[in-house]
């Protein structure tokens, strides 16, 4: 068993440090947008001089109430992220310390439970929605997107009293930049074979990058990458995975936890918790308004049609990462990324690379059944 | 018992011979499109010079066959439409007569999974796929709506070697208007107490719509109305329902079946297969693409948000029809309209008019339980 990793311990005491800086932030004036996805870009928002967390649900414990409103066979992520809102808009003492921190809510037209569910928040706080093209490729989408950001940057104007200038958006892009480009260091040491780092590690790293200011998520990624390059590279041994599909938010680490616990060690994940966050920059000459819509626009989630962008990433992440095996993860009832699999899954044949495909909530009830499915799965590829 | 309506075998007649019509059709060249959904304008298809059929599914038997690639957990009318393609296009003989007749299909960026089951279709059959803003009130959607249509318009003409000139589009934007003004003559004479016309008769000629020509359609609707001008109206008694929600595509009649079977009377529909396909009227004057833009980008469907366009068209509806209920309808796992039906329950709250919300899929299974709540509803409201 390795030692735990100092950097680690490092996110967390940050965190924490974080939930009292936005609380000083506010009381000083400073707008907080609450945000959950990663459709919406963080630079307009800190251009604008206002800060952000995102408030996508991970745990169970906020679905119950949810469920009062929403249907129950929909997204899990769905029902948390709204059971945490209505619990702390009714004065609630359930799990998310964020709602409160939150002024107003920016919402994106992506998936059909979360483009439903936006509305009925809007009952509870203040929401803003950004629209977007499903056909990225099609001439008049860039277009109409860039308005959207736009539009979006007004409205940030209005609410904050500030200017969303140019050189403050060029800034900001460099600033998110600099993250990706730590994010690819990070992940660059997870394709060492075998890596030094656990999946299940980075991926609440990663969970973490959705809460804390940039500059100190920042300083803990170089804290991490700088503990991790001199460490010996056998300490992770198994089959190598990556997991690709649906985003796993902060409270969520379920299915990683399993495969890890099985003896599998995850070295890359494809999904918005994962490379999707960071996998491309924004181009830091021209128009920024312009460059965060082609950067923007060009994330491959399942919303978008089509998607061969995405295909055509896991195959090569796979190929990258040199993984044994690909889980494939589906939140239940996400009929986006569940429907598809099937193309997924048909790339990864021809590369004769094997899936497995599990659909779940943030339930126990089918933890079992899934490490049952898992031991097959690594003793088929080991 | 009152006699069987004499033109409602007349629609049946005009199906047969309009299959055998379409074969001549496409003999001679003409290109026929195949669309799901309403959001495709069949002014710019038929302007082309092409034809078109709706594909939607409402079958049961061609959904194992579709669940060998799509997730089990998803919509039936998705599985459905899918599955008969799949089955037509391997050499199969289950349901759908329609496939086989279409050349292209014209799929458009509406909700999950048919954006998704879009692409799977696309191994099977050209597929042309048409964007959709979501937020329609955003003050760019129309532009880049308006742009998407005129794109469709040039993919028609490079497919059948005809110009989409304004004065054909301006032909059938007054073709389609006249049969829209003749839905209204149709439902106004529903609104009558006691109606003189079974729902479950009207909407299985809605259904044809979707497959007949328009001029055809419109004699049949013509028929139908002057054979209901005379009829005296003591003759379909009964609590009055109006079913909002979900489409039911030909084939699909279940809940409307249960409803009137027992004892009530469907004096209308908000669904795709009722108001929602003809209450609006497209402008006539001026630029007919934007007047097209305008008339299908304010579609309430549930895709689209915010959608309060929807809410108050079925308080207004329900008034107007002086129903004594409302029977809410979800295809199964339909995230969209199952989340907005608590928006619509608040609405119809406030005006004292009973919902009952059922959620259900092509199968038999659940029809004694669906017809025991109905029984409750009925009795509750009667």
């Amino acid at each position: 068993m390795p030692a735990p990793l100092k950097s680690l311990s490092w996110f967390q005491d940050a965190y924490e440090l974080r939930i009292a800086r936005l609380k000083e932030e506010r009381a000083n004036g400073v707008k907080v947008i609450g945000t959950f996805c990663l459709f919406v870009p963080d630079e307009i928002i800190f251009a604008a001089g206002a800060d952000r967390v995102v408030l996508c649900g991970g745990k169970t414990d906020t679905i119950a109430l949810a469920e009062q409103s929403l249907p129950r066979n929909i997204c899990p992520l769905v029902k948390s992220s709204f059971g945490a809102v209505v619990d702390a808009c009714c004065g609630g003492t359930l799990s998310c310390p964020h709602v409160p921190l939150v002024d107003v809510v920016v919402a994106e037209a992506t998936c059909d439970g979360k483009k439903k569910m936006y509305e009925l928040l809007s009952g509870y706080l203040t929401t803003y929605v950004l629209d977007l093209p499903q056909k990225p490729g099609s001439p008049g989408a860039l277009a109409y997107f860039v308005s959207e950001l736009r539009l979006f940057g007004k409205f940030l104007e209005e609410l904050t009293g500030n200017t969303v200038s140019d050189e403050a958006l060029r800034r900001e892009i460099r600033s998110a930049n600099e993250t990706r480009r730590l994010l690819h260091r990070l992940f660059a040491i997870r394709q060492r074979d075998p890596p030094p780092i656990r999946g299940t590690d980075v991926l609440r790293v990663m969970q973490r990058q959705f809460f804390l200011a940039p500059a100190d998520f920042r300083e803990g990624v170089r804290k991490l990458c700088e503990e991790l390059d001199p460490v010996p590279p056998e300490m992770r041994t198994g089959p190598r995975i990556l997991i690709s599909g649906c985003p796993m938010a902060a409270g969520n680490t379920k299915i990683a936890d399993i495969i890890e616990q099985k003896g599998a060690v995850i070295v890359a994940e494809e999904s918005c918790t994962g490379t999707r966050s960071f996998q491309d920059t924004v181009d830091e000459s021209g128009d920024p308004w312009t460059a965060l819509g082609e950067r923007y626009l060009a994330i491959p989630c399942a919303c978008m049609t089509p998607n061969d962008r995405r295909i055509d990433r896991i195959v090569e992440l796979a190929r990258r990462y040199q993984v044994d095996g690909v889980v494939y993860y589906t939140l239940q009832f996400c009929t986006g990324y569940n429907i598809e699999r099937l193309r997924v899954q048909q790339a990864l044949k021809r590369e004769k690379i094997p899936l497995l495909a599990i659909e779940s909530d943030y339930g126990e009830s089918d933890t079992e059944q899934i490490g049952i499915r898992v031991d097959a799965f690594l003793e088929m590829i080991g």
